[in-house]
């Protein structure tokens, strides 16, 4: 492989997170799926935000968190993905260009204003997104810079991006530049009910053109169409060089054509909220690859970074990942 | 007293908090002084967020922190302070009336952006705030309305309010108002440098309009200029009916013209981030006092809620605080 400049370049929907607390009866009262997300126009963020308790307002967005993550491992990334020219805007690009990460898409001067997702954490810690794309579906091919997507080891896709044309034009538009370039290409699933929108077209790509994925076991069995996760690992093994299942307090998988290696869960002591679990356990485990460790201490790194930022409110590491892996031995 | 909608309404600048970590040598290099806020403009505000890391939004202000807290524990209370017609204007409006604050000040349509303050905590958890009073010194009389005013048993303003003339004139018309109606004034000092901003109408107000003053040792030492906290307990006894002192770990002293009553402060294990400690002593004092309890259980009260707050990043309690003091039987 040639030079590359950065170890991963992520792509997808750039989103301020705005986080508050309920209990379940309020999930119920609102018809939210627990655990899940989904799409809101401006109208019913207004109502849910009118209704909902104080929160606190955090950078997030999912590829966008994998790639914080990675720069607080001591990784090279970069990020494209679109905000407004508003407030939310100038947040997400502090806090990405803040950690370290190459972040130069120019805001969108005209349009809907930056993404939000309102999340709404359980008592028990899980989170239930409702999520307005706003700026970031403005996100076009013509913002996937192909020097860029050359340059890094591993171009890192989310699914939620096939939620918009012209966001899944340009997803297309990177994985394809990535193949020509020789580079390898990642994608994470996102969501079960996002696979169930997109569900054809996820499992083309995962066949033909995607090296890594990532999945949690609701959204691989959704992928499969199957009732058990069994049946899910027998169903993807081959289908890309990497499937990297997690499955919470159970821990994760990682199938190949060949292996399939379990990796224990990190004990966590106390779960405020899970948000960010699966962007951060795909954070540790691109290190590890893109630093030439095995694929079982890929997975110690992933669980050790989802373990760090289900343990606090938000999406994003609040300790350095780098000094926290020295200090677990899983790095020198 | 007439028949009262409201325990307390409060008048302060309407802020958002952008929340970060740095070490002491972030301080010394960008000359600030820790633990002190000092006022910026836009220009300083790009600067600093530049270099500043990755951080946390959330609502802020000291009398709307007050208030907020007020409401936590059952207290009835309203709110007036401006922002502009922006995102961060909308999750301050949100925030303090998800609280069940009456907050109805009309947010400015053109000027300055809503008010933020760039707040960094040190691992000590002590805070050094930069604060852009943006949209929040567009306060004039004119939002100050006469009946609110009458319908409180307390106006309670912030001394930050006099850092612009506008929302200085303000501040006298709800003084005014308040004792015009028969009602109590309150004031908090909200800092040593803003005290030596204005030291002799601080004096002058405190002499002849104040009923309930609250200070820390650094802000009513710099009242009078005297170099010992005993000294200042003896220039501000008879100065106003009730000088409330807190100075952090030592807990606090309500001072009248016949009493002076310790209270031993609540013990905090980890001190995570101190903005906030003296707004929400303010609220647990306040909430005492309208419901009729003795001093000294105003000020356990004010104890309790301050160290609630220093436990956790940002300055508005995360538990409701009217349970944490019935659970620890101050309340019943």
């Amino acid at each position: 492989m040639e030079d590359t400049r950065y170890d991963i370049v992520g792509i997808g929907n750039a989103i301020v997170d705005i986080i508050g607390r309920c209990d379940d009866a309020f999930l119920s009262k609102h018809s939210l799926d627990k655990g899940f997300m989904r799409l809101i126009d401006a109208a019913q963020v207004d109502k849910l935000y009118g209704v909902m308790g104080p929160a606190t307002e955090r950078s997030g967005g999912s590829a966008a968190n994998t790639i914080a993550g990675l720069s607080s491992f001591g990784g090279k990334a970069a990020f494209i993905g679109r905000v407004a020219d508003d407030q939310f805007g100038k947040v997400f690009a502090h806090d990405i260009r803040a950690i370290g990460v190459n972040y130069d898409t120019p805001p969108a001067k005209s349009g809907a204003p930056t993404a939000v997702c309102l999340i709404l954490v359980t008592p028990d810690g899980e989170r239930t997104m409702n999520t307005f794309l706003g700026a970031s579906t403005e996100l076009g091919s013509g913002e996937v810079d192909a020097a860029l997507i050359a340059s890094a080891k591993i171009t890192y896709l989310e699914g939620y991006l096939f939620d918009k044309p012209e966001a899944k034009q340009a997803f297309h538009t990177a994985a394809e530049l990535a193949a020509k370039a020789g580079r390898k290409t990642a994608l994470t699933l996102s969501d079960a009910f996002c696979v169930d929108r997109h569900r054809d077209d996820f499992r083309k790509l995962v066949h033909r053109g995607v090296d890594i994925l990532f999945a949690n076991e609701k959204e691989i069995t959704a992928l499969y169409e199957v009732n058990s996760f069994a049946e899910a690992v027998k169903a993807v093994r081959g289908e890309c060089q990497i499937a990297v299942l997690t499955r919470s307090e159970q821990g994760s998988v990682i199938v190949t054509a060949r292996d399939t290696i379990d990796i224990r869960p990190k004990a966590v002591a106390n779960v405020v909220d899970v948000t960010g679990a699966g962007d951060l356990y795909a954070a540790g485990f691109l290190f590890g690859l893109t630093r030439g460790h095995s694929l079982a201490d890929c997975g110690r790194l992933g669980s050790m970074a989802a373990a760090e930022v289900i343990s606090h409110i938000g999406a994003r590491p609040e300790k350095p990942l780098r000094e926290l892996a020295r200090s677990q031995g899983l790095i020198t």
